[in-house]
């Protein structure tokens, strides 16, 4: 098979399912997760994007257990499953797993190519309980060049912080794929249109970004949580392109994009371009400084 | 009457109303918004929004246009009447208008309290023609403390930058006035909610800083371009308080809001606060750097 090359259509699929926490599941989650890759891929996907956490399940119940599920990059079963399996079918694959890095561990992501790892992310901001289990990323918010197109990851809370998808723009990106663990947004869960509020974050964020963003969430319920659903793929323009996915049924969403929408001016009129209009001369310096000294809330 | 306390409750009231370009109409528009805003008092707000150029309409024709329709702060006759009734009427009153200063004009804000003028904003991110008319704003994103709480102003496009809202949360605002003429935003104009992409990013843009924001659009068509409504008043959860206005017809939204909601944690658990949870290490110095310089596309 011809490599893909940087003219390559990319059709995304975001794959919502129903990973279970629990070191007797891991198997399981794994199985689930490749033969939903490879389900996407005869549907002629080339970058397809799995969960947060999609080998282990969310909700451990302590620090041991959280290392019991943890995987060393380039070593951990599920990273080399995924990484054959990406090789295999000639297509780019995001995945979130727990890392384990000597003794510490991080929430993370990786991104596979047909000629293996392109990217790595650890999640810089952390929800909840996580905190209590994860170090937060020390990796920033890198963007990664691959031969399909220009490609950030990000971890479900990060998007509730502007700068994260704002400093992937900066850097170029075309895709953002967000990998999510959506367990809570504000109340109502979700609106008239099933949305919850998270749909908006990322909708808002690819739309004053100009990119796309590929947002992968599970479902189900695991030790008294509830996941949200929800998944979708964010146009250029922030509206989802094709469905919203629903809040409790395991399915693959699916995007033809083109790069181009991305790379061109976001804003239909000759005077006006986002980049460009940023008021550099206002905020980036005032960002840095007022908002390093506590806020006087 | 007692002037507002610290503890003065608060409703917000957003006017979504026709203001008309053109000489001969100024005088109308300036006596509809006071009409409305008489009415709005009478329901027993106390924070009344009006949209931008409330009372001159939007489309000018020409720079020269843009000039007779201009006022300059402190003197005009629009300004002169709306600080007047927020002192007749005891209330908070924003509203937008054509600025003349020397020979610049701005496109501005005013906050009228019970006593004089409280706030006063230039929009910095300019839309479209407006960049033939109007000088960018050069006063920053001001927070105004004021006896019912800490208010900030924005107009229109400078929502697009998350940047702005991220700025006056960091200045402790409880309240952002968003005084907008929606013209554009991507198609579909109105998803199958009834709701245009700007409301969206208002949503996203009050949940993500735990503030309320006020968003005042205008309504009906002028030399062939259309304003898109959707009013609303997006509670700190983000989500609108009662209903966002459609995309017709004139009307007034309340909301009784509480301040403490905007002071308090934001985020519904012992682990989790969005001021505190910045990655400040990560981001704020780079935003400042990497994207001073052109962006990669």
């Amino acid at each position: 098979m011809q490599p893909p090359s940087a003219t390559t259509p990319v059709r995304i699929a975001v794959i919502q399912y129903d990973p279970q926490v629990g070191l007797e599941h891991c198997d399981g989650n794994l199985c689930k997760s490749l033969a939903l890759v490879r389900q996407a891929a005869r549907e002629g996907a080339n970058l397809i994007v799995l969960p947060e956490l999609a080998n282990t399940g969310y909700t451990f119940n302590s620090r041991a257990e959280a290392y019991a599920h943890a995987e060393v990059l380039h070593q951990g079963p599920s990273l080399q499953a995924w990484a054959e399996l990406a090789r295999e079918l000639q297509v780019y694959l995001v995945a979130g797993f727990a890392e384990r890095e000597g003794l510490k561990l991080y929430d993370s992501a990786v991104l596979f190519g047909p000629d293996g790892l392109l990217g790595h992310y650890r999640k810089a901001h952390l929800w909840n309980q996580e905190k209590l289990w994860f170090t937060p990323g020390d990796l920033g918010f890198p963007v990664f060049e691959t031969p399909i197109g220009r490609i950030g990851l990000l971890i479900c809370w990060d998007i509730w912080f502007p700068e994260v998808p704002r400093l992937m723009a900066g850097q170029g990106a075309d895709i953002i794929c967000s990998l999510n663990n959506w367990v809570w947004t504000p109340p109502p869960l979700f609106d008239e249109a099933g949305r919850c509020m998270a749909s908006y974050l990322t909708m808002t964020a690819a739309h004053v970004n100009n990119l796309y963003i590929a947002a992968a969430n599970r479902i189900g319920h695991e030790r008294g949580g509830r996941f949200l659903g929800c998944s979708l793929i964010a146009g250029t323009n922030g509206w989802p392109i094709g469905e919203v996915a629903g809040a409790e049924e395991e399915c693959i969403l699916y995007a033809d994009v083109d790069l181009s929408a991305a790379r061109s001016a976001p804003i239909w009129n000759s005077l006006n371009d986002l980049p460009r209009d940023r008021r550099t001369d206002l905020y980036d310096a005032t960002l840095g400084y007022r908002l390093h000294a506590p806020m006087p809330r």
